[in-house]
């Protein structure tokens, strides 16, 4: 099966111009296919402000409500996506933007939670992979927002990183697909106050192993659970690391590397 | 040849909930391909004003200074494009939102004017339909934005009745074409007061007649000039009239039709 890597990039990269056009520079040079899913940075968080619409964070995800939702639908499908793909397309590497709700590629819920109101965020229930067939095939790279619908019509905030691995998860019947999350870590650390201390190659018995020992950073155990979880569902290997490294990473010289 | 309708909607339409909803109930009900090209509403003067940022019309145009650009490409890329699409969805028409700048479907310039300087607005050099093709070719709807980018990344605001037009006419190679205005009034009127008046059909003699007995609504004239143009590059035939009779437009029940 041929290639397609599908690249999370983290906010802090979109919030700087310089290393956001670094990046860019390193995923239009990526040969073959490939789709960016791009989470939101602090743009939304500073509109809402100037439009005095206070925010509330619970867990680290943003309560969306009706004035919030729109606001992240213009910043993240609008401004941030729009900007991305007119980069890309002036480097040669011609890109279809687009959010999840768009040809109904991403249908989704609204979270339910016991004790949590979360507003207009949305879980993962299905995946269409039409349209993302239709223009890999044309040669046309895709650049994903995190924003989806339910099948009633409804939009949705959902989390960046789900949306890029249930893409992977479906696209994995098509492609040998890779899964690189990239952010502002080197990677995968025993210890997480070292960058030397990077794992570059990391397996579920190993992973496994080091929960038990206490070896690795709590934060991670999350990503890393949900990279294991794509791995069994069939994605190819998942890449954990440095936004501004994307060429290494995908080549196994930096980062850690999940089959 | 198979047909391909491409409906422009105004702005009045987006504005209105009610409206928007009837709009989209009967734009989902065209049975084939289809694009809709949608303008940009009050939506996006409302945001400048509620972030103090002071907007500037010349001749009906909005001045787009950088500021402003993000909020065209927020309010028209972002909310009003993923709104439309998830109501599409929702009704079965499966939909694809994009810009201009999508898939480097629409190349534009920054317009140059002896006198006047519009900031970052397009004018339309070249359109590629690679995209829209492989996507209405899957059965996939097309809902367009007005921006467009440069060669160089600069994103731009565009006319969307240009928009129509000119993907109108590129389609025209591929399909049977139907240009489509649909706006608040009832067609073409001899006497605009008068909304019994309209012109069902129009040939390009009969336009040249009314011009030179001066038996047209003025206001019309710069539309009907871009409208025969459009037929003389190859578009099947271009529709005038009521956003709220699309289906009977179609049908040349209303409206005016121009061959």
């Amino acid at each position: 099966m041929e290639t397609l890597y599908i690249v999370k990039v983290g906010g802090n990269i979109i919030d700087d111009a310089e290393k956001l056009s670094n990046f860019l520079y390193a995923f239009s040079s990526i040969q073959g296919k490939k789709i960016l899913v791009h989470g939101g940075g602090k743009l939304a968080t500073k509109l809402a402000s100037s439009l005095s619409i206070p925010q509330h964070m619970i867990d680290g995800r943003r309560v969306t409500d009706a004035e919030t939702l729109k606001i992240v639908t213009m910043v993240y499908a609008g401004w941030i996506n729009k900007d991305i793909v007119a980069k890309l397309n002036a480097r040669g590497c011609i890109s279809m933007g687009m959010s999840g709700a768009d040809a109904q590629t991403i249908l989704a819920h609204k979270r339910k939670h016991a004790d949590v109101d979360f507003g207009f965020v949305g879980d993962i229930d299905q995946v269409n992979t039409g349209a993302l067939m239709a223009l890999l095939y044309q040669g046309i790279s895709i650049v994903v927002a995190p924003i989806t619908q339910d099948p009633g019509g409804q939009l949705l905030n959902t989390n960046a990183d789900t949306i890029a691995q249930e893409l992977a998860k479906a696209m994995s019947l098509h492609y040998s697909t890779s899964l690189i999350y990239s952010f502002e870590k080197k990677g995968v650390m025993r210890d997480v106050s070292d960058e030397g201390s990077v794992i570059a190659q990391m397996d579920a018995s190993m992973f496994k192993q080091m929960k038990e020992d206490q070896s690795i950073f709590a934060g991670m155990i999350p990503k890393l659970e949900n990279a294991f979880a794509a791995i069994e569902a069939g994605v190819s290997k998942v890449i954990i690391g440095d936004a501004l490294e994307l060429a290494n990473l995908i080549e196994g010289k930096s980062g850690t590397t999940i089959r």
